[in-house]
């Protein structure tokens, strides 16, 4: 990433930060696999969590295009795990107690700091396409100290439709200009921006192995680019 | 309150406690009478103030029985600010400001430690009637380390109406058996305990003055009754 892109396009300080959370703020795809591979010992972990977020999209999709009413992520997933455990061969013993996965992933080391670093100074939420108690089990679990749960559920419907980001500007009674999403994502960001909200990118070049591709680089002109969560909030509130 | 009243009736721990937030969290009379104090120097600050808080329960009552959809309390907050202040003659300079009032009411001194007691071995959320916005901002004041945000603005109606408790344990997937209602008012543990709810009376005996002559004890077979916040957690979980 280019250690010289300046925080631009900031006309004040956000009074909220809301987050991209499975990539952004956590490493989804180390953590499921080394639980993966506690549930299921013969499977490559990796490659199963690989297949298991590879469901993520089209699952949300039928939702999004109005085919199938809101359904929880967590119940998205459950049915996710059955059909690439099929794919794969395997049949889970405690389906239910594998799909927890979800709730015990491991922050991205600068996580819990740069959020409450952040927190001093503006209201922290996620904006996640997880539920309310997704987020809320894997909050206290990754010590992620959120001011409250914002997202999918709240918006019955899952990014990127920008009602999503909406309905979170809205519970927090605030102006989309007066929050900024954060996200390794850049499509996240496009969408969020679309709507009026400040966007910062904190890139992940690991979310998916060593050798990711994808989101590497800013490729929009976001409010503001950081290193990190600790970086962000140096760049934001000094 | 009777010292000997043991916890009674509990099958198992709770897995997560909601609270209401206005007199059995936060002392809402005082903060409010001094913030009102510095806005209209010239009322009976207290008295502004329940007159202030008289208006809470007509004006939901209307949303409760259908006369109305649901309006954030904030929303119900300021207009009964304007009827009240046409009531006692006086016109505020900044009524958004003094509506901010109930952002920053102090927590009873029991309350923060106790609630981080508490939410080492349970989720801990509001099952307040005030908004996301409200109860995040008054967290962020009073020092509530909420793990979420429940309560009126995700059921879309207000409390006592069973739909508020039960939406706050499907926002968690949990049974309402496992969830505990804290208050201070027994009528919102009838309302809880009617749907299932766990249940915990811990009496505020100066929320509306020291002449208070309500809620001084329990009315009803609570699953626990408990001094303060501290005292809660020591019976739940030692």
């Amino acid at each position: 990433m280019p250690q010289s892109i300046p925080t631009r396009g900031l006309q004040s300080s956000p009074q909220a930060l809301i987050f991209d959370v499975f990539g952004t703020c956590t490493d989804w795809r180390t953590s499921v696999a080394r639980i993966v591979h506690d549930h299921l010992p013969t499977v490559d972990a990796v490659a199963f969590a690989e297949a298991w977020r590879g469901e993520y999209q089209p699952a949300m999709a039928r939702i999004r295009e109005g085919g199938r009413g809101y359904v929880p992520l967590d119940d998205l997933h459950l049915e996710n795990l059955m059909r690439v455990s099929a794919r794969f061969g395997v049949t889970p013993a405690d389906p239910d107690a594998l799909n927890r996965a979800w709730e015990a992933l491991d922050p991205w080391p600068d996580v819990p700091q740069g959020l409450a670093r952040l927190k001093r100074n503006a209201i922290i939420a996620p904006c996640s396409n997880g539920s309310i108690a997704l987020m809320t089990r894997l909050a206290r679990q990754a010590d992620l100290p959120w001011d409250c749960i914002l997202g999918a559920e709240i918006a019955q419907d899952y990014k990127p439709k920008p009602q999503v980001y909406l309905a979170a500007v809205a519970a927090l009674r605030l102006d989309p200009g007066q929050v900024m999403m954060v996200a390794a994502h850049n499509d996240d960001l496009h969408a969020a921006q679309a709507v009026g909200l400040m966007t910062a990118f904190v890139p992940r070049p690991t979310e998916h192995g060593p050798q990711q591709t994808t989101d590497l680089e800013p490729t929009g002109a976001w409010s503001c680019v950081a290193h990190d969560f600790n970086d962000l909030a140096m760049r934001l509130f000094g």
